[in-house]
């Protein structure tokens, strides 16, 4: 039997926020990738780093203020450590899961940058929130610095930046080289380092990708069998909140995109993970789109919970 | 013609200290890159990392004193994030060289970690300085927490950290692979995080790895024909400082030991290069150490400068 290619997409639940929390939470996930790995998977993982590169950017950058030998880290530099610091530990976390179950198996994790359309409409109204809470004053000195800001409560402030569609992955033949080693991969970490193309150079974005887009773009590229998105949830509602509420087992692409014009899903959450599954799908007969919660996975591989998408 | 792999070990001089000086550095550094790949070298790439991980190191701890939800970061975690933040840039401004050639080639780094020994002499007496200037208090709040410190000048303490020897590098099947896929690979960024081996568990050891060993063990795991050590001259001097001073062409791993042991070399900064470069060479007959100044790296390939071990 031919092993299925899934890419993962870990939601925050997966992570957590402070380090000892993140050292939790991937052991406990790495043992849910293990489950899937003696199924029969071939993974590459990806994950979000929304508190994690906060943190980073928030630290580099205060601490910049105060000493001048050191200078400002821009949110694309701040990317590419939050891989770094969530990379280490999860890639362990699966190495010592899957040891201790006898697998030797080399877990790796490649440094990604996604590339985005400077033409991207998102450039032209920023909705992602990011770093720590501004006073009034600090947010007027973004705004000088070319900065968005959003007012969050009253008198305080936080920067918002874009949240541009993935439009390639810049090291997707070493992805690639090494999924086809059949080793487990980590990549594109918080939706990959967001960069634009300036002829034959990359320019970090001020940007943030959806994860789960990136998610999408990832299993695309390496020809996944399935796309495999984690969430809060064993499965996505229909009718949420109302009397006619029940959860979807699965969709088609037709009725995936009904739903999506009728305003069923949460336009922050949900729906990214709606739209990534069905662009995933729609692009080749046979693949899979399954969302379902981190506990749940196994069974959502093995069809027994899950929203899928087909 | 086989293409040569070249185990290439960038310095400090290649980096700089600050992100715009590092910026500036990769440029420069990766025309050398260039080079050496035009001459049909299949490059593996490591780097140090010293102020940029004390830099990070400063950040994220200072930051997380302030601030309760956040926690400290150790120095393997920190690390971890150094690889990004070098191999971010470097990756970018390598690719861009190329591109500017017409030359199409992957390059990417992989987050890397390197075994070493619980019982390494060298965790008994630290000796690499790390982190910013402590006062006296400061330095005994370290020593409190089982850290060492070492009086730097009158009243100014400094932490100081082991450096043992690398014995392994876990991601060495994940670098393999995407060398034999003649892609260029980032690896063992700052000596590699040091890991300890706890049953199926790696732990994040107090420790640097001198970024010369580790690229001599990342040459003799990957089987490298040379093994290339950039630093601040074009030749290794003899009787340096003496009437009889003179640039070592070549040496054999003979000559080099008895050089080290009559002390000819400073043990901080050349006879680290000296020994990886012999121990590399010493495991297999047909490989080479060459050790020159970055200027000169092509030079150094082709035999018109540099120290070559043999």
């Amino acid at each position: 039997m031919d092993k299925k290619r899934v890419v993962l997409a870990l939601g925050h639940k997966a992570l957590g926020t402070t380090l000892p929390q993140q050292q939790e939470g991937v052991r406990s996930s790495a043992k849910i990738i293990a489950d899937l790995a003696e199924e029969g998977c071939q993974l590459i993982i990806t994950h979000s780093n929304a508190p994690q590169v906060g943190m980073i950017h928030t630290a580099m950058n205060e601490f910049g203020k105060a000493h001048q030998d050191y200078t400002a880290s821009p949110m694309s530099v701040c990317s590419a450590m939050s891989q770094g610091y969530i990379g280490y530990d999860l890639q362990n976390a699966i190495r010592a899961e899957l040891l201790s179950r006898g697998i030797y198996k080399t877990v790796s994790t490649v440094l990604t940058q996604v590339l985005v359309d400077p033409y991207d409409d998102a450039f032209y109204k920023p909705v992602k929130k990011i770093g720590r809470h501004l006073t009034k004053e600090e947010a007027e000195a973004e705004e000088n610095k070319g900065n968005y800001v959003v007012q969050v409560e009253d008198g305080r402030y936080q920067r918002i930046v874009a949240a541009p569609r993935p439009k390639d992955i810049i090291e997707i033949d070493a992805i690639r080289a090494l999924a086809d080693a059949d080793q487990i991969v980590i990549a594109c970490g918080g939706g990959g380092i967001p960069v634009l193309a300036q002829r034959s150079r990359l320019k970090g974005a001020s940007a943030v990708i959806e994860k789960d887009l990136a998610a999408g773009k990832l299993a695309e590229l390496t020809d996944a069998d399935i796309l495999m998105l984690l969430t809060g949830v064993d499965q996505i509602l229909l009718n949420y909140g109302t009397r006619d509420e029940a959860p979807i087992g699965h969709m088609t692409t037709d009725e995936a995109k009904k739903y999506i014009v009728a305003g069923q899903f949460d336009e922050a959450t949900v729906q990214p993970k709606i739209v990534a599954g069905v662009e995933f799908v729609e692009k080749k007969p046979g693949r899979k789109t399954i969302i379902t919660s981190i506990d749940r996975a196994k069974d959502g591989l093995l069809g027994i919970t899950g929203t899928v998408i087909e």
